[in-house]
């Protein structure tokens, strides 16, 4: 199989993880990352360094089923092989589903349209292994309809400095939050987050925040003012990684 | 804490595990088991050697949400607690969810009615982390109305010879069927199945053949011979243990 063709191509891959064994996803020293364990792999099928950047940059521990990630490759391999040849240089707990073809200028990050993100809880009597590899275990009992109706307070466009943890640079803390669902299926109730970019730990600190209005430590319209406060220590605390899963990443179709 | 009381008593335990790193429910020398760790829990709560008693014997790998077992204790812990404290003592792959007292002649194994069994089939394209651990990962097309229009001539009552591996010792093979549903949610097909019992590998059996049905390799109708042909030959391959779930056991009302 000839590995090398003529010219270089920018390929958008769409990549699943479990990230319990992962300090994440951004390349870093000493600890093992994702990018890291993707960059290994292009280097040996490509036979050379080959850069991987991602779409969102996910902590330790969180998980993902649809991360976006371009490579600049030359290659004769067909997008739709590309998968399977880098699998076969990747662990198990990462997993390349889906390879195409994109233009030049293209970037991950800069042009992701929206964002989903699934937070799972498990909310039964005890942290049973098949549940809660994949979901923070809390066996309180929570009020889902006021989760609920806390959400929709975030819904629509706002400054989310009160939801953005110490050690951000960001220039600015505005986002636009399209959706927020909160369900409950027997003893796993799971938070649902779209919008147009996220903040660092903003949707864990969300899933803290909707804990303790599910408690009734908070009431749901608390939401509203904790928005305007702008203050990080008005929201509740930053919801462990493990319940948290980035879902899909979308762009304008091209 | 006082441990110990003055009367011996039965207590039935509802057990959840993940069979991953375990080989089997059963005890045995030179190799990790569920019963093994219960019992040594078991031990280190009550302070002395413990027998538990399981009511189905599952294979290396295989999981549980509700393997029933029973052990003989002396104690002053509230029923509602001894979960509690056993977990303590048992890795987070096993987890005790229910303890009840129970009649000095109850027998997990002899007097269970029914069990249901839940074997999970991935049938996407690549292996995800977050779908696989309890799953088996199978990525030919499936047609799985014909699937469950197999797995109708199982219901009933048949000497299920043809599925069952050899090794096995019981005197009948004669079991009866109440339910065996087959059903696709998205990339993940499931296969319940609950019977008043089941022999060496018999579920596993059934998936395997199942699978030759949702291939095209077998007709719906083939089942119906291969049950009469009483010949192991006859039936599928035995499908891997990590897709198969002992879900539930049920009683008459005491």
């Amino acid at each position: 199989m000839k590995l090398t063709g003529d010219k270089m191509q920018k390929i958008m891959l769409t990549v699943a993880y479990d990230g319990s064994n992962y300090c994440g996803w951004q390349i870093q020293n000493n600890a093992v990352t994702v990018q890291q364990k993707i960059q290994e792999a292009c280097h040996k099928l490509f036979s050379r360094e080959i850069k991987c950047v991602g779409a969102s940059r996910t902590d330790t521990g969180v998980h993902a089923l649809g991360q976006v990630a371009v490579i600049e490759v030359d290659t004769t391999i067909p997008d739709d092989r590309i998968p399977y040849a880098l699998n076969s240089y990747l662990p198990d707990d990462i997993v390349i589903v889906d390879a195409k073809g994109v233009l030049e200028d293209f970037h991950p990050r800069y042009q992701a349209k929206n964002k989903t993100y699934v937070y799972n809880i498990y909310n039964g009597s005890f942290p049973l292994p098949q549940y809660t590899r994949y979901a923070y275990f809390y066996s309180k009992n929570l009020n889902v309809g006021k989760m609920q109706e806390g959400a929709h307070y975030l819904i629509g466009r706002h400054d989310f400095k009160a939801f953005c943890s110490a050690g951000s640079s960001v220039k600015s803390t505005i986002r636009e939050i399209y959706h927020c669902d909160v369900s409950r299926k027997d003893d796993c109730i799971s938070v649902t987050i779209n919008g147009n970019g996220f903040l660092y730990n903003m949707v864990r600190i969300i899933v803290g925040t909707l804990l303790d209005i599910g408690l009734g430590k908070k009431e749901p319209v608390d939401m509203k003012r904790i928005i305007a406060s702008l203050d990080r220590e008005e929201a509740g605390v930053t919801a462990p990684a493990k319940g948290l899963t980035l879902m899909t990443i979308q762009y304008d179709e091209e």
